[in-house]
């Protein structure tokens, strides 16, 4: 067993190594394509220029956030408060979790020309093009991920030569790096993505009748650069904390559930094993030429489910040779992987127009657009049902089965398993979300460039499977965090009690109860800021965007070019100065709540944000959705069709949505897990002197 | 000291029958004046008749339902999982939560068009008629509150001799009567009142172009008796429950605390003095001719802050001689009057347009209705924040000066009779809020019974005054649902306790968890379904009225009778039909959640109810107020005035608004206590039978 112990690590960074090897394969496979016509080009260009340019002082901005914390970490880690690796751990969690984002965005922004000139050759063109654009931001999230986790363990481990509870519980602190820039990174793109969106929609469509994408219109450049700036950097950034998060957290329950060195390698290889399953999927992806939406969304399927397959074999053969005393867990794994899809297909029955609750959403615009608002809340608010039955099924199983009935520990660790089992398979999930924004930045390339309308056709079949697969996605997004925090409070719990403090955690400890009432108003709060953010800099697009139609010269009539830049550049400096308040909140409430509270009322505002936030998040993320499709579905001629009454009332409905599912909602996926990764790092600070002496 | 046992009890009768006597007294001083001109009597009948057959037909419906749980607790009790008391207390606490709403009813209906009638005298005469029809309302649902609860302690304690723990644990399940019949009150009022109110914009206002309470809307009348019914019956029946529940649940504390006869009796004589302190702060309010609105407020004011004082310092003088050796309770006390004060204060500063919040959402309708919808989200949402922070620095301060450091049970005492507190001045309070809608009623009549245009301007002054005492009322609601309910979850898990069960309720248990998860999206399931209630009935009216001007000749041109019984009869109809599933969740719910996980998963779901109950109602609450008097604020005159592009927009908003302030946002304050209260009362059977064998 001794060189198995030295092994498994060393096989998990290969595997880690070869996904990044696929992803740069295909990163050149892309690059190769042909980039099209020269109009597309110079289109292509700008959007990458911005992007870029966001990302740079987005980076800027974050580093100072990073030094400051740095030297915070290193006064800690100096007066003993930490682990003295966890200042640089902070550093490479930000700093991968940053590359992911960047990496993604990176290959997004060469991708959206290479997609719009492939599919002037066929669907099937284009669909590959954009789908190996996917892949590249999906296997570079997991492989960064697992780079990160199995290089610090060896590290810890062999160099160091820490025990493996010591290395554990010094890994935990290690995924507030990745927490803080995935903040970032989701708040400044969400303000960002959304600003430029609203603010283009508002005079461009509203006020002077251009469609969306017209080159014209000063700030459509800043909304394609939304999209990557948004859905792409942010959504990967996002999802690196949750892989992460969930292979730590869980090999820290490994160890406090007494499984020693196996229990903690099982989700790293776990991991290992679906970056394999993840690549093979990729393979599966493809389409025949004159495929229907529904042939293309089950090609995007196949990929995914034989990946889950793959991963769930391959991870009960590991459990039965590593863990055979408690190869129930494996039941675990698959309940996470099941409930990871489920999730995933009710947000779509929530979302798609092919559904009864969007249609209804739809009809409800005959009577104005105060109906569509309140229907839409409803169903959002309706839909947190299911995801939470789901969540506690997936719960119950996973306890169980890992013998949590004997053992609290082993039970937890069953909790920590399945959300590693939902995330497995992200190398490939991610991916056919990611390509959703790729298929989308085509589709304005198409139209700012004046291609044929078949082409547009064709991306926007491409762009509306993007939409069901975003729907897929951000259900995962909101299920893994859900697991992952819950697992990341157990492990806070844990930490607390190995520095010898006993925890009172009953619900009527009035520091529980305080907890849990400041924790469940946060994500409410928190989502009150991205909200207002996004109305401050949409504003500021407005008055820029009527300046420039005032005093440009031919602007209107197409002859004179719109100056693009400023309007990005609009968008960076108003969402970079507006992330910085919602972000201070996710940092300093588990401060201040520890030093008021101590260490119980910290532990209740983790569960009471996680609760309210989760029912939050679905709510938001569903209500936007439904407006979106029930919009696009009154577009595609029922109920009056564009310019009607009904498309008027939608559209309202469409721009309250927006920031609902793309800024605050998914947002608050990250503030939970944040608020958890803040709480881990100041344990002991908090431990000594939280609680003003009273709790 | 026996002498005081029995003689504290009847003094505690004595003051409820004292309040009860008063109200009879003011009923009929009301009931004395004139009702004005032929016109004002006959509209005044129409309402009164409409109210009045709403409310025997939502009796009827309830009382089948009353029908049937008193056969299952009866069958409970047979089997002795419940108290044999229990069915009869149940069908009291309905009877007098039903009977206070009809009473608060009946006057009102009186009252409105009395105080139009008074108002063409002077603003003093109108006021007074006002808010001697409040004091009624007050005075009945404080005064019936106290007697069943005193009248059931004698006979328990006296008559069946029971001993003070087993009167305590018995008279806990009393409360589920009173809540039932609340929720009943308020969600199919709140659903009768917006349906009409929003049926009649639509058509009236919106297609016809006729002002608000024209005669010949046919959804006029039903408006009004909207008012009647939701604002309200509702609103009686609500702080009925609150009142007994927070009395019943604090002298179980005291039970539990070992505090015996006198802990018990505390809590019932507090709110005996809070009667008469009450009775005492009525006698300020007046007002001298030519007052400005600031001087109706101060004058309210007056009546209410003399009220807090004597409160307190009677409350003091008792639990000094009472409670020598815990006399710091009182602190306990005074921060529960304390934080209902200042939740009442802030609600009015985000929802009034005196202030910032309102005035910028108010200036956001410059960019149209989606972003004064956005806006007000983002209001309503970080409205939530300041709340948590009072009711935890109250919870804090009563929970440590009643002696929690020492004791955790002597702290829990404190924490309910903060409670106590807060809503023992209940009589006057819900005096100044029930003022409002007979003011409103006021001002409908005095419309459609074509006044001079000073009357309507005066009744105007006192229904905008009626706004601002609504806001703080809804706080007051709100603040002390919180309290109310938190006491109820402790009394819940001591009830447990007694049956020898351990409960684990640490945030970490799965069962707590995911009750904690469960019981967070109930409020968010619940909301959805009065939204979604609402405008069905909305529907059903906006068809019927269209249907009269199409089809009643002359209508239009005031030549002909609208059919108003129809729109009340659809109202009626489409709510108590409504309400129906929202109160089967509110039943059902504690039930299936301790079928599946048992005893500490009920209390989960509980804490998780309440924390994200109480952020979403602060949310919906505040958000519907901001609507609605940022489109006041407008119509006066600000950013375009009546008939703008602007005030189109906060017109959106404002019916947005009408679901979230007077339906959804009230009823979830009585769902979380109606969930501990049904929790309570099927303690026993949970307890033998719910977990499935698992938790």
């Amino acid at each position: 067993m001794e060189s198995f112990e030295t092994a498994a690590p060393i096989i998990v960074l290969v595997c880690s190594l070869t996904a990044l090897l696929f992803s740069f394969i295909k990163f050149y496979s892309v690059k190769r394509k042909s980039e099209g016509t020269d109009m597309m080009k110079s289109i292509s260009v700008k959007i990458r220029k911005g992007a870029m340019a966001y990302l740079k002082r987005q980076y800027k901005t974050v580093g100072i956030f990073f030094a400051i914390m740095f030297f915070i970490l290193t006064v800690l880690a100096a007066k003993r408060f930490l682990s003295p690796f966890v200042p640089f751990a902070f550093l490479t969690g930000g700093f991968f979790s940053g590359l992911s984002g960047y990496v993604g965005m990176n290959i997004a922004t060469y991708a959206n020309t290479r997609t719009a000139n492939g599919v002037r050759d066929g669907l099937n063109k284009g669909l590959k093009i954009a789908f190996a654009s996917g892949s590249v931001m999906g296997l570079t999230v997991v492989g960064l991920g697992l780079f990160d986790i199995s290089v610090w363990f060896i590290l810890l481990k062999f160099v160091f030569k820490l025990n493996i509870n010591d290395v554990m519980t010094a890994m935990l602190t290690f995924g507030m790096g990745a927490s803080s820039m995935a903040l970032f990174a989701r708040v400044g793109g969400g303000i960002f993505t959304k600003a430029a969106d609203v603010g283009a929609d508002l005079v461009g469509k509203v006020e002077v009748g251009i469609p969306e994408d017209d080159p014209r219109n000063p700030a459509c450049i800043a909304d394609n650069v939304g999209d990557n700036v948004g859905d792409v950097a942010g959504m990967g950034a996002d999802l690196y904390e949750s892989y992460v998060g969930s292979i730590i957290s869980c090999g820290a329950l490994a160890s406090a559930a007494g499984l020693g060195f196996n229990g903690v390698l099982v989700p790293m290889l776990i991991a290992a094993i679906g970056i394999i399953a993840s690549i093979i999927g990729t393979f599966f992806v493809s389409t025949k030429e004159g495929a229907t939406q529904k042939s293309l969304l089950g090609s995007l399927r196949r990929g995914t489910y034989i990946a889950s397959i793959l991963s769930a074999v391959g991870s009960a053969f590991l459990i039965f040779t590593l863990l055979p005393d408690n190869s129930n867990v494996i039941w675990a794994v698959i309940s996470g992987l099941i409930a990871g899809v489920m999730i995933g297909y009710f947000t779509e029955y929530y979302t798609s127009d092919s559904y009864n609750p969007t249609k209804n959403l739809a009809k409800s615009s005959n009577t104005g657009s105060a109906t569509i608002i309140i229907d839409g809340i409803a169903l959002g608010m309706s839909s947190t049902a299911i995801p939470v039955i789901i969540i506690g099924i997936s719960v119950i199983i996973s306890y169980f089965t890992a013998g949590g009935m004997a053992s609290f520990e082993d039970g937890l660790y069953g909790v920590g398993l399945s959300a590693v089992g939902m995330l497995s398979t992200l190398g490939i999930t991610l991916a056919t979300d990611a390509y959703g924004p790729v298929a989308d930045n085509a589709g304005g390339i198409a139209e700012m460039s004046g291609l044929p309308d078949i082409v547009r056709e064709r991306t926007d079949a491409l762009d509306s499977l993007g939409n069901t697969t975003a729907a897929t996605g951000k259900g995962f997004a909101i299920g893994s965090a859900a697991l992952t925090a819950l697992a990341l409070i157990v492990s806070y719990t844990d930490k607390i009690t190995e520095m010898g403090i006993e925890l009172n955690l009953s619900v009527t400890n009035p520091a529980v109860l305080i907890g849990l009432f400041s924790g469940a108003m946060l994500p409410f709060l928190f989502s009150a800021m991205t909200m207002r953010a996004v109305g401050r800099a949409a504003q500021k697009i407005v008055v820029e965007v009527r300046r420039q139609f005032k005093e440009i010269k031919g602007l209107i009539d197409g002859k004179a070019e719109a100056d693009y830049e400023t309007c990005v550049d609009i968008c960076t400096k108003s969402s970079l100065k507006e992330m910085i308040f919602p972000a201070a909140l996710g940092i300093l409430a588990p401060i201040i709540v520890g030093l008021v509270l101590g260490c119980n009322g910290v532990v209740g505002m983790l569960a009471g944000a996680l609760i309210s936030g989760f029912a939050l998040a679905v709510m938001m993320a569903n209500s936007g959705g439904a407006w979106d499709n029930a919009k696009k579905y009154i577009e595609a001629g029922n109920f009056g069709g564009k310019g009607s009454e009904n498309h008027k009332a939608a559209v309202v409905g469409d721009t309250v949505g927006d920031p609902f599912k793309d800024t605050s909602g998914p947002s608050v996926n990250i503030l939970i897990k944040l608020l958890s990764m803040v709480s881990i790092v100041f344990a002991a600070l908090i431990a000594t002197y939280g609680g003003m002496g009273l709790f």
